[in-house]
């Protein structure tokens, strides 16, 4: 044994658990402005398109097949099939899904995915227990909040030593979603959280894997039976969150509290969502939207000599996969999504197949992109220039991406992004009800008015 | 969004993961000592006799109540119950019972209690599946020493940084013991221990709380579920828990990776298992054997003027509540197991029921114990001085408590354990067969051999 001290322990944090308890139990519904309920919207619809589009995957396979050694019960859905699990290995499942195609949601202040772990939990449970689409409304916005304001708290020191920020906040929002969703007493709602606080799940390291989608759909899981142990009677420290040996000072050396205590329940975190219109890594966007640009006024893999990209470190630490193997390192590859832009205009799930990342073109075209570290460049933006075999030279800065919060995707994005996703799943029909279903969540009675369109026709 | 660099990264730690997946999944049966053999014996009857005790206390209601939420399958058994649930809830279950009393095993080097995590995955795995006794021992065996030098990796930087390491390394050795039955190759190996790698569980502020033996449950079933995914092809990074963005680098400052290097499957840890003689953290034993020798001196509550206590700090950082309010505050209180040792001349789960704690006669007596810190006293020692109303003045000086490496308990003397723990929940002839069989286990051919004893008569 050896001498326990903590140094630099915070002894005086405000009671951060008990205070996002109350929040969570007492907040009314829909209160806030229609902007967020309507954000709360594109969040979702975004979320399920992710999780129908990837319902076949490998990753929903092999975690079905595990699940189902369990003999589970047929309570909640899993999105894009037709097979149901127990509500809690339901949202696992959905939390798994919706990011494997890291095509989700990002706030962008913390890279948190905050639907995955949140979305996942509140519409498993509430499948189960007979929700209404207010109440998953409502569950959402407290989730979000939740988590996103954890993390900011944490971040980027959390981050910066390893952890994987949506997996690690997200059992905290996703035990506030559901402890929201079983109108749990402020009391039990502090416990959802003590007990959640416990369980941060992921490592920057597992990026690339399938654990990484992983942590979105643990979280989930997690923080659903977090809510239920607590309904229950289990207990944990009102603490949990806050105190000198809780979960943050123990995660991170960062722990700004006014983060949580700042206008709670005035802004609403979720309005700083954004959706991704490339299926990979948010910091390879702006490299995709310039190459987009750059095809647009002629550039294409054989008249392209050398393309030269000027990039923030963080863009090369996170994606600089220069020979991605397989379509999952492609999507860690700013390589790859430079190719892309070039040759096809877009990089949906389709340019992340392994033998798009294989063909010989994109080799060879990935090969001439030169990519340099640039810190005077935010990481946001990012400067590029194509030097054609003809000796053209052509430059573009993109400062915000498509996608960003400057310049957002729209509603009708989302809705071709949704199209694009679930159609090959679950058709046409089903696509076209379940996308009027998701815009109409909160005038839904029940959610199986929604479910029922989100399976194979 | 920030710059995020991790300072201080080891890139050239040896391949960890890889490493311990080729000895869990390669070791030999039996590859060890019969003296290794017997102690797994002792730590699986051990862990079995305290998993009974609890079957009854509120923790395991709450959970029960909780999983049955879930239409659970009656696959494995919960220990001193009646019900079945599926193998990974009953891997939780178990794990919270086993450690509800705070009376279960110790790895003394690092304060983990090794069997929770571990024992309650494989044997609820095992009863699923048809395994032996003797592949049981195997894979207890193996797993308690993937965690424990785990643990020994990390510690103590790890757990002083707030995390409760029997439950942030207990994953791991669950999933390990897993692997092993579920006889995965070492490629799925790996996986299994990668994706554990993501779900490191449980802080120290939620001791005193039921969060605390959620933590050895929650890594059980975490363990459990990591391995059946793997078996089914999930995927997760192949150095996991080495990698500078991997697990140990992300929750330790401290990584000293010939820790798992050296001697592996040559020494085991599982050797330096230790086991409680009292039902409360073990940095109280001194001072309760200390008091026990006083009673057995004539020392009585009423006879006592002041009890002058010296102890390493970390006695009292740790178990330092001076006006425990109920029975499990009562297992942080040195003053309420001074108190034991004095009237009771023992510290059995009966000493921390809430109407012991809250009588009148422990209050008062609690109120003449003076701890004082004295970092020259090893924490495993302490001095303790009586000082008694007729002006006699008694001391006693314990090095090395009863339960501790070098003052074992003995066979008999764990036999009494599981017998004071096991009879009101089972009664006094399943008691006897289970005893039976726990020392049988390597022998038996089927599980239920043994389940069958370990529910009520």
């Amino acid at each position: 044994m050896a001498i326990n001290t903590q140094v630099n322990a915070d002894h005086n944090a405000p009671p951060i658990t008990q205070i996002l308890a109350k929040f969570i139990s007492s907040h009314p519904s829909k209160g806030w402005d229609d902007s967020v309920d309507h954000e709360a919207h594109r969040t979702f619809m975004n979320w399920l398109g992710c999780a129908v589009g990837a319902a076949k995957h490998e990753s929903v396979e092999a975690t079905l097949a595990a699940v189902q050694e369990f003999e589970s019960a047929p309570q909640s859905s899993i999105l894009g099939r037709s097979e149901k699990v127990d509500m809690a290995n339901a949202a696992l499942i959905n939390g798994i899904s919706s990011h494997t195609f890291d095509f989700d949601d990002t706030h962008l202040k913390t890279i948190i995915h905050p639907a995955g772990p949140v979305a996942s939990a509140i519409l498993a449970l509430g499948e189960k227990i007979g929700a209404t689409g207010r109440e998953i409304i409502d569950a959402l916005v407290i989730g979000v909040d939740v988590s996103c304001r954890i993390g900011n708290v944490m971040y980027p020191n959390h981050y910066d030593r390893g952890w994987h920020i949506t997996g690690s906040t997200g059992t905290l929002g996703a035990a506030a979603g559901c402890a929201r969703l079983l109108k749990l007493s402020e009391a039990q709602t502090v416990m959802a959280l003590g007990i959640a606080a416990s369980q941060p799940i992921g490592f920057r390291e597992q990026f690339g894997t399938m654990t990484k989608p992983f942590h979105p759909g643990g979280a989930a899981k997690a923080g659903l039976t977090s809510a239920l142990m607590a309904k229950h009677g289990f207990t944990a420290s009102n603490k949990a969150i806050e105190a000198p040996r809780g979960m943050v000072q123990s995660v991170s050396t960062k722990y700004d509290w006014s983060e949580v205590t700042t206008e709670l329940g005035e802004r609403f975190e979720i309005s700083l969502n954004t959706y991704k219109p490339f299926a990979c890594g948010i910091v390879i966007h702006p490299s995709i939207d310039a190459c987009v640009q750059l095809r647009n006024q002629g550039v294409t893999a054989d008249n392209l000599e050398r393309l030269e990209l000027k990039a923030h470190s963080l863009v090369l630490e996170l994606t600089g996969k220069k020979t991605p193997k397989d379509g999952l390192e492609g999507k860690f590859s700013v390589y790859h999504g430079c190719a892309c832009g070039i040759v096809y205009g877009q990089a949906t799930e389709d340019q992340y197949h392994d033998e798009i990342v294989q063909s010989p073109e994109m080799v060879a075209l990935r090969a001439k992109v030169q990519a340099t570290v640039d810190n005077s460049i935010n990481e946001a933006s990012v400067d590029v220039t194509a030097y054609l075999k003809d000796g053209r030279k052509l430059h573009i800065f993109v400062e915000h991406a498509i996608g960003s919060l400057q310049n957002p995707m729209t509603d009708d994005h989302l809705n071709q992004k949704f199209n694009d996703l679930s159609t090959p799943i679950i058709g046409v029909a089903n696509t076209s009800s379940l996308i009027a279903k998701c815009w109409d969540l909160k005038n839904l009675n029940q959610l199986q008015d929604l479910l029922q369109y989100a399976k194979p026709f």
